[in-house]
């Protein structure tokens, strides 16, 4: 005798375990019309208070991964290695890690997302590139991980059916901060993009989904826990989101600060960053024996150029034009250039990466509503971070937009989301820890 | 600038008040579709956790209360009470007690609902007199109540329809016991059909949907709270639901025990309950100054005849076969009558109010799913009640079904129902106490 929908929604609410069976059967009838949204959003609800244990956030992850189909890399030589961001600003990250990481020889298969609330998305960073085709087939992204051992795209329709469907309806029924919905979510898409290891970059502090350290490693701590059930070796590191990283907070700009960095530019919470997570891909990857050794290569895949070149290579063959990667100022410019001035002399104390993010919607770099266009030369540059000395009237941050009208709103926004102090603040630990599925490191 | 669905849910959810304003245009926005299902079962399921302060209730009542008709019964004279039972096994008292209560000179407007899951339903009982009809238009209503002082219809489309649609929803969503969703439900409905006053029986124990006391208490104190506010005294007493209420469970075989009470018959636990509750409403109709004259006017009008020939009265007036309540035993008979034994020597220590609920459904005095329906001639008679004493082989109860598939089954569950043990069991109050807008008293 199989059970009510009500009923299932009822053991949940309850608190009660529910069984791989009955979580198997609840979300199978959702994708064929048994289990209508009303009650998926009612159990979602359940969820979200009443939480999931580990077999559940497992079956239920099992149940969205197999709703779809799990692509088989096997042909692809190597340990292919994924990385992961739970989403920040200025998080551009992965277009940098990528190539790098590629270039040291461990293919890196990648399923991208979009901006979400205040956050900004690899894939409208991605298609900021005049031409780059995010929308492969998955015979495409074979084709293309083979051919460069890289490869950036978006979630298909054949990839986890049922965390699409869910996704969207948790979006509008307040049922998205949910650390066991979170992992299915997460991780069914990972597994199914067909990786042999995945690396975490779980963000905390105020422009981060979690916003305390505590929610934020319990996340972790789950993730690592089902990566592990599904035999994939996962690692985590925990870092600071309550400054944007780097200096471009946007689409092109955000491009643009990555072809910067695989220059060889110096960005230091960047590429602090990007250095940790590319030795974590690299250490499970096979092709690093200790972090330290790691980050010297991936280093080195800057250093000599083997990096942008990965990149030019995968751009190039996912459609987009290379030009703007050798002359990134032939790209378009904004209407309108607003400069943020300091109030003081000081140093800056605070740079608010949540208020910045919110910014950025404002002028059209992030989406209202997910209808909107997004306008991809439209970004913040923020001269001044946290630490920096600054003199009266200096400028703080720089806005680009065509938007004139929502001009005003936001150089309030980026004005108030920066405080100068007389003294200069305490540094802030950009890495606090590492996770992995024997414990918490110190970094 | 009014909120979007999705902040309004998670507003609820992070444990926020919600302002009169917020819950109206939610509910407004609910009932003309700019709010979908999905939004609303995951709002019901954020307050089955996070429960509604008083103002918030009272705001919710309002708005449920105003999504439909209001009767105005100002010109029907004297106080207009209504009573209301939070559902029980075998609760027949609304039968026998607005007859009697109309018949001492308070008018009794009475709108009432089915059965749900295991216990019965005033308007399902009423439909097993050949003819009664309980979907009076509200015009109607009014005369029947002008010429009887007595009215017994169901929930038409004008009332409330808000908690109309959202009570279909919470039936399948697992979002039923929450005491501000009850209460908005409950009052609005009851307030929306023009009573000056309410006597609400709250049902303790197995077979009442709220089994802890704790509980019962917390929704009679949130009742008569927005009762108070919406100007209508509201009275409340606690009563037993452990055992279902006298021998009948049913509905043909529950209004014949009423009739038989009605002449006078003396089956203590029921008429202890309705004497009580019809006490309570000639108090509030402004017919009895204390209690104990409540319950010997009430007494003197079964004693005389009055209270059976209103039911009589309100019987014809309302299209029923008044031949079966003169002549009860020309009503037809089920197929098969099942005898339940007792299994040793002893007393009846439990009679378990929920078991015999469902073992009702079963034989088809009750409903599977809301498109079943109803046997109005199958019930089952209890014979025995808590502290009867026993021989080995009496029989304890009969099932009279017309289903053979399902009498077995049905003949475990009351089999299995009834504990016996060597020794008398205390006897339980059945009445636990009485709570108005001044505290909560012994009975």
């Amino acid at each position: 005798v199989s059970a009510l929908p009500a009923e299932i929604i009822r053991k949940k609410r309850d608190g009660d375990r529910l069984t791989p069976a009955e979580l198997k059967s609840f979300i199978a009838a959702y994708l064929d019309g048994g289990v209508a949204d009303y009650q998926m959003s009612a159990f979602l609800m359940a969820v979200y208070f009443r939480g999931m244990d580990e077999e559940e956030t497992a079956a239920f992850t099992d149940v969205m991964l197999n709703s779809g189909s799990v692509v088989d890399l096997s042909a692809v030589p190597g340990i292919k290695v994924d990385k992961h961001s739970t989403g920040g600003v200025g998080d551009k990250v992965s277009l940098i890690l990528a190539p790098i990481v590629a270039a040291c020889g461990v293919p890196v298969p990648m399923i991208s997302g979009r901006g979400l609330g205040h956050t900004g998305g690899t894939l409208d960073k991605l298609e900021s590139i005049t031409g780059f085709r995010t929308n492969l087939s998955l015979k495409e992204y074979k084709e293309v991980l083979a051919a460069t051992g890289c490869v950036m795209i978006g979630q298909t329709a054949e990839i986890a059916p049922a965390d699409k469907k869910m996704y969207a309806l948790r979006d509008v029924t307040g049922t998205v901060e949910s650390i066991p919905l979170i992992a299915g979510s997460i991780m069914s898409k990972k597994l199914a993009e067909g990786i042999d290891a995945l690396v975490l970059d779980v963000k905390t502090g105020r422009g981060a989904f979690m916003a305390s350290r505590e929610r934020s490693r319990e996340l972790a701590q789950t993730l690592i826990r089902v990566g592990k059930r599904f035999g994939k070796t996962t690692t985590a590191l925990i870092t600071d989101m309550s400054q944007p990283l780097g200096h471009a907070v946007g689409n092109w700009v955000e491009v643009a600060e990555s072809f910067d960095c695989l220059r060889g530019k110096e960005v230091p919470d960047l590429m602090e960053v990007t250095y940790a997570l590319s030795a974590l891909m690299l250490r499970s990857g096979g092709k690093a024996v200790t972090i330290a050794e790691g980050i010297n290569r991936s280093k080195d895949a800057v250093q000599s150029g083997r990096a942008l070149a990965k990149f030019r290579e995968v751009v190039g063959r996912q459609g987009g034009n290379v030009e703007f990667i050798d002359h990134p100022h032939t790209y378009p410019v904004c209407k309108h250039i607003i400069h943020v001035k300091s109030p003081a002399n000081g140093f800056v104390g605070e740079c608010d990466a949540l208020a910045i993010g919110f910014a950025s919607i404002l002028i059209g770099a992030g989406r209202a509503t997910t209808d909107d266009a997004i306008d991809p030369k439209a970004g913040i540059m923020l001269l001044k971070k946290c630490g920096d000395r600054v003199a009266k009237d200096e400028t703080l941050a720089t806005i680009l937009t065509d938007r004139a009208e929502t001009a005003a709103d936001a150089q309030e926004r980026v004005a108030r989301a920066y405080t100068i102090a007389p003294d200069a603040p305490k540094p802030v630990n950009l890495i606090h820890e590492m996770i992995d599925e024997h414990g918490v490191h110190e970094w």
